[in-house]
């Protein structure tokens, strides 16, 4: 049995999602038990209850040694305001289980990377289940936390490290103490809702950080809900990606099948730890 | 004289905006030539012109000796994409002239001020003149740009080295070869079009900086044409900044009167240099 905990760092999750998504792990991930943690359902402002309420959750399900994973129910935006003092109270049993996010979960998954743990994953969200299709990024969810099932994976992976992130959340995180060191990696990237100049603006400053230029190269994901630019910008997502790889000296490999959408698939960050899965897949 | 061009190294300045601010500089300021660049009026999907014609227009009159100072025509987006490569193309007459501009012109600004250039204004744009109020913006440039009138400036500056930015424009110059040193500086910073939950993110970004750490502190200008958040964000903008400040020992100095409006007052970077205002005025 694996112990999945749900908490929510950034925006509220509905019930609703939470009980779609119990009824459906109990159908398909029976090995699973999923743990909501009430404060998910909180609410304060934008938020998921304080920044006081979603730390002190995060923290105990991290630091709980009879859970195996961490599982992010929403994304939104609240998770920077909490990761670096909840990081700092994370304790030996945290290290121990993997964590699953993306979008502004980017944030503590950068700053538990950057500290060393090692089965943090860029991936779906419980709160994807209101997707069209979100049955399926559940499922490839579960896949991933209850047995690695390798099928759950981006399909482009290969044995160099990798990291994947939402464009503004990384971004955002550049220079501050969540920062992980990306040397090496490929970087994946997608984005929603943002204009053509704001997804060239933010890769302008990632590509123009010489602690980014050091990336083995960069593949982009989807880029969704682009709004329409008035007047229209001059370059699409992948020109500009392609032109800031240039301007940069990072390596442009091609598309990546992540995005904020149901065929999100699974980025572990750093490198695939192929002794662990078989491991978890044999227990 | 004093001679001043015009140029737009982001998105396109209107000629019906020209022409107004023309007409408006010869009765208000009759000591000023203004000389628009044919480049402002070019047209490339979202900006003035491909990045070439508008890095070159740039370099053109910056390095030109009978103009005296250099007034961005409007801000919108584009001169990150120009700014690093244009810098490099400049000679020792741009290094004796004015350049005044805001918003997306703080990437060029900032970059001039990383390299020592001296008068760095952080003021209205020729197409504020479309604003409600936008004559006093314009003539205020007007007043700063030909005979540096101290009625002109932000009126709590001190006798501290200051700097003025848009705040997503700032933290999208983080890390990058156009941030300049902030150390010291009485930092002032205004925002337009932005939700509160970006506002908190951008000055969690900044202000998580230690290079930003260093400045002397902050004042908040106007954050104007805040969009609705849903739900509504825990904080508003003074508050937002209030509480970065004090998570990152970054002194809170209040309000500033700068903002992406008419009311826009002029805040010279660096410290204010009265020997050269005065000389300027006895010329």
């Amino acid at each position: 049995m694996t112990r999945i905990a749900v908490v929510a760092p950034g925006s509220r999750l509905p019930e609703a999602s939470a009980e779609i998504v119990r009824a459906l792990a109990a159908r398909v991930a029976p090995e699973v038990e999923l743990v909501f943690h009430p404060q998910c359902y909180l609410s304060h402002g934008h938020f998921a209850g304080t920044d006081s309420e979603r730390a002190d959750a995060f923290v105990e399900v991290a630091n709980d040694p009879s859970i195996d994973a961490v599982w992010f129910g929403r994304g939104g935006y609240g998770s920077c305001r909490i990761a670096q003092s909840a990081i700092e109270r994370l304790g030996p049993a945290a290290r121990s289980k993997a964590y699953m996010g993306y979008s502004d979960m980017g944030m503590l998954m950068a700053g538990l990377y950057r500290r060393g743990f090692g089965e943090v994953a860029h991936g779906p969200l419980v709160n994807d289940i209101v997707r069209g299709g979100g049955e399926t990024a559940v499922e490839r969810a579960l896949a991933w936390l209850g047995r690695r099932d390798p099928s759950a994976l981006e399909p482009g992976l290969d044995d160099r490290p990798t990291a994947a992130f939402n464009i503004a959340t990384l971004s955002a995180l550049l220079g501050t103490a969540l920062q992980p060191d990306l040397a090496g990696h490929v970087l994946l990237l997608e984005e929603v809702s943002e204009h053509h100049y704001r997804i060239d603006r933010s890769l302008f400053h990632i590509t123009s950080q010489p602690a980014v230029r050091a990336v083995a190269g960069l593949r982009l994901g989807r880029c969704t809900l682009v709004p329409d630019n008035d007047p229209a910008f001059a370059l699409n997502e992948e020109e500009i990606a392609r032109d800031w790889c240039e301007r940069s000296g990072v390596a442009w490999l091609g598309r990546a099948d992540i995005g904020h959408d149901a065929g999100n698939k699974v980025v572990p960050f750093g490198r695939r730890a192929a002794g662990r899965r078989d491991k978890i897949a044999e227990a």
